[in-house]
């Protein structure tokens, strides 16, 4: 009777609604997670309407996940009942590539076996997410969360945290380096906070002077807008590392050209429609780089929520019930958060129980 | 009565004809060096033809130069009378700013000062390049030929050479690594060899099935004939790195698919009209980069020059005399030449005696 009580859209056009599934039963290292916060990612949102065309209904969201651990398979050797944990975007991988093998299972060469919609290795059933009372995942993918952080601020860092987390120390981030972030939403406000805790000297660009406030409370040392050139041009060839975290498609040369010489310039957001294209010469006369970057590793997530519980990082969130969840996903649409839904999943087991 | 007999474009509609100047007076750390073979790079069509807008007429083209030093001004250090030298595409930089301070002068942040059509820093007198008797160079800037090799199939090495030497160092090719190579013409001929040299697997891309043989001659392990999808297939996700030397317009995701994970795309050829735009989700997938390559610093064209050395390494040419340059110019825009044009500076000597 151990039923799971969560939120799911039935197809692509239907609001999300209860919906409760019998979880699979504990295997050897399994932890069944009570889940108290969710996160509300945008991808949840492009998967819920079915907008990458990928998407298998019902579908549970949900990939930043915190709770507690309730029950353990017999074989667990990482985390014991009461431990506080959290859940990103991976539950699996095949664990013998060179990406798995270098503990950058977000590059899994046989794909990752994503937290919701995806399938799982043994059984092909569809995994559900955390907009949920619980889940039972590997210890494998499973992290300890710091006890000493505000949790339903944790949530996000699962996903939005990782994912700038991680692209911040590939590219050497640190002290004496000069790093802007571009776009200040929910990657780029955990982008602005973690490259500011790194000891970076962090420019956010944003094209909402409404924003230049929260952007140096939240750690920027400069807020640029990067819709005026002046402002821009007194940034020119300064820059070490650029992120960028805007989904939607824009001109990166403006930002490219901010590059010093070997600086890098990484996306971390994917818009529908490709960006322009970046001009060559700029490239090749500042030997500058564009790359991309995907989530994070295992290991280096729990490295990430390490840091964050050091330097008491959390993100920034507004918390809903999860009733609200259908209109959280219109506001989300107009930009209209600051930074990221959380789920009180508490509110999801009252409902259930009424 | 020191005067240097050399060929030029009076404005951007003329054809290359004979040109004779005075030489600047040797300062203390220059040399002057008797040019005997000088190489042709498109670059110097473009100059010559003012397709970039920035030529200053007359203009004496040439930055592929190799000869032998005939005087030396009364500080010079590095070099005597009767050394075998090399000069490339700079002849001046800064030397102080970061780029300079780290050997890395091609990045000068005030701009080196080009070969020919560039301003000589004292005194602001253009510089004239290596289609000519002799040129005058600071030592600084005059590199080391070893004696070992062929001199004409030197030449090249200055410009197309160092241009594909460079990135393949930046990048980390060598044994173990698989390694492509677009485009099997100047700058991906020398690629190949030396990528090769390098001890990678190298893989030549042609849309040219006539190139396969030569390719593989000049050490290609595998040529893959880039328009047949097919044959790119065989090759995702396999190269650690691609050194893409095209400088015509084309679209570049065919083969920043067939990089690993953290492969690296390097452009050094330089289109017209930028290629149309990379796929977001190929470069974030895999975190894969793009990026471009500006030929390569002084110390690392004598570090390539020795390589060559060692390895037995020169460009394979097609020599002309000075006075079939124009023909050459006409060939070059075909791609009919296997694989650089290089000028016998003593048909320009003898020229100018009759």
């Amino acid at each position: 009777m151990n039923i799971t009580h969560a939120y799911a859209a039935q197809d692509a056009k239907s609001r999300l609604a209860p919906f409760d599934y019998q979880p699979r039963e504990l295997r050897a290292h399994d932890v069944q997670i009570e889940v108290l916060f969710c996160g509300v990612c945008h991808s949840d949102l492009h998967q819920a309407r079915n907008e990458w065309q990928n998407t298998i209904f019902p579908v549970v969201p949900g990939h930043e996940i915190v709770g507690r651990v309730t029950a353990t398979g017999g074989q667990t050797q990482k985390y014991r009942v009461g431990d506080l944990v959290g859940v990103g975007c991976m539950v699996d991988s095949c664990r013998s590539c060179p990406g798995c093998q270098e503990g950058l299972e977000q590059y899994c060469e046989q794909g990752f076996v994503p937290t919701y919609n995806g399938q799982d290795r043994e059984t092909k059933a569809i995994t559900y997410g955390g907009y949920a009372t619980s889940v039972v995942v590997h210890e494998d993918f499973v992290l300890r969360v710091p006890e000493n952080l505000d949790l339903a601020g944790v949530a996000p860092l699962l996903c939005a945290g990782i994912t700038t987390y991680s692209p911040l120390r590939h590219w050497n981030v640190g002290p004496g380096k000069k790093v802007g972030i571009v776009g200040l939403g929910g990657l780029g406000h955990m982008g602005v906070k973690l490259a500011h805790a790194m000891g970076a000297h962090v420019v956010l660009f944003t094209t909402s002077p409404s924003k230049i406030e929260d952007g140096k409370r939240l750690g920027a040392d400069e807020v640029v807008i990067s819709k005026d050139p002046q402002q821009m041009a007194q940034h020119t060839n300064s820059f070490d590392f650029i992120l960028n975290t805007v989904a939607a498609q824009h001109d990166l040369n403006p930002f490219i050209n901010l590059l010093k010489r070997d600086g890098n310039l990484t996306l971390a957001g994917a818009p529908e429609h490709d960006h322009p294209a970046p001009h060559v010469f700029d490239l090749i006369f500042k030997r500058r780089s564009v790359a991309g970057s995907l989530i994070g590793g295992i290991a280096e997530t729990q490295e990430m929520l390490d840091f964050c519980g050091k330097h008491n990082i959390t993100s920034d969130i507004e918390l809903i019930a999860m009733n609200q969840i259908n209109e959280a996903y219109e506001r989300m649409l107009k930009s209209d958060v600051k930074y990221r839904f959380v789920i009180d999943i508490d509110t999801l087991r009252q409902e259930s129980a009424a």
